[in-house]
């Protein structure tokens, strides 16, 4: 009898080409996953991911799902899995649902972080996970830039010009910036400011997160007027946004689902 | 004429034979260093470091000296370096001291924390530094451990076999277990529970506090009673402590000076 799993996934995305199955010989997260899943099932595992984290991009909540005949158990599942993908991915758990659960159509809200810091140089125990910019950056200006983001509107001048998706409205349901207490591997370093900015919506657009915080650091750096975003979002021209943020900064934290 | 230099270290210590120079051919982190300043300062530089952290420990704060017969501001010194040593090492802090002071000899008190985290399966973010031990490890039993190793003894037995040093008597200064707060990196995932182990002293024999740590996570898997350290440290025979903990989750906290 054929049961469906959820699965939840931590991974680094540093040496992947995204999460998305690319052409063989590029190495991204579904595949992986889907090849070690197959290898412990004994059959031909697809896997559906709720997101497609671009390449570089890190995870600590994705969630897939996929159908499987098999009658072990959901927790020795996850052990074998485990034992079976390289230690940058993480099987954070794994449960049986119903067939009514689809990891992508399912879903409620998607949160992601983007991380910063704020540092005249480069800390290594960051530097895969945040993007260091320069101390003068104006943090206030760019959280007073956010207000115009929540809503529903169309991001087309957030886009990736090569963006396959269908139609350019997007709502985004939550969008702030606060500081963070540091790392514990700070140690006894500068005690260096970090940031978060987080915005939480049903779905997003190639780069939109990226290109949105792109946007804010040139407000942030005084480039760009706090009040400009609103003009952006009317003229939905993808040359007048920011450059698009690196993608090591940025984590899909987490998947709520309806129900 | 010349200036004496002061050098404040942040490194990830995975990828190198520890810090102390060793054959052509193994990367350590203080040739890596010497040789970046050597080209910084064009002139043949010595570094002289406070602590031989072994392959693959981290270090937050190690520190190191060296003397120069260079006129450049030491802010522009530390960004010129910054920039030509690879992406794992961060100089933390580059200043003008005194001839009086020494990296090594100068020293009053070395801290290091050894992290710990209780989980049946390894957890990305944290699996290069921290050592993964399962749920049941009784932390209460480690903390009740710790006690007799604070004050003078001789170390011997917890000294690894190819150690070079004279004497093997040391004074550990303070040494407790505590339970510190998750990482920002582990976001939705399972709260798991993350301990620092953390122990002062002047200095260390060769890899006395993995040792030390070893022989904690037998007393907490129940493998041994809480009061045999006493024991262990009268007797002074390496084959009877416990194993030698994994570098990956030893970090050199912090170096305090004299004056």
């Amino acid at each position: 009898m054929t049961r469906r799993f959820k699965l939840t996934l931590a991974y680094q995305g540093t040496a992947y080409h995204g999460w998305q199955i690319q052409a063989a010989g590029k190495a991204t997260i579904q595949q992986t996953v889907q090849d070690a899943l197959s290898i412990v099932l004994k059959e031909s595992i697809q896997i559906v991911g709720a997101s497609r984290t671009d390449a570089g991009v890190h995870a600590l909540g994705q969630v897939a799902h996929f159908d499987s005949a098999t009658d072990e158990d959901p927790y020795r599942l996850r052990k074998s899995l485990s034992a079976l993908v390289p230690t940058d991915i993480s099987v954070v758990a794994l449960e049986e649902v119903d067939f009514a659960f689809h990891a992508q159509e399912s879903v409620q809200l998607k949160q992601y972080a983007y991380y910063v810091y704020l540092s005249p140089l480069p800390y290594t125990f960051w530097e895969s996970y945040a993007w260091q910019l320069p101390p003068t950056l104006d943090i206030a200006a760019m959280q007073a830039a956010l207000p115009p983001f929540v809503g529903r509107h169309n991001f087309l001048g957030f886009c990736a010009s090569d963006s396959t998706a269908k139609t350019f409205e997007r709502e985004v349901s939550a969008a702030n910036i606060e500081r963070i207490a540091a790392l514990p591997f700070l140690g006894n370093a500068d005690s260096l400011p970090l940031y978060a900015f987080r915005i939480a919506g049903k779905g997003f657009l190639k780069f939109m997160i990226r290109n949105i915080m792109g946007t804010l650091v040139e407000i942030g750096q005084g480039k760009r007027d706090t009040d400009s975003i609103q003009e952006l979002l009317l003229k939905q021209d993808r040359r007048l946004a920011g450059p698009t943020a690196p993608a090591k900064g940025l984590f899909l934290e987490k998947i709520i689902y309806r129900g």
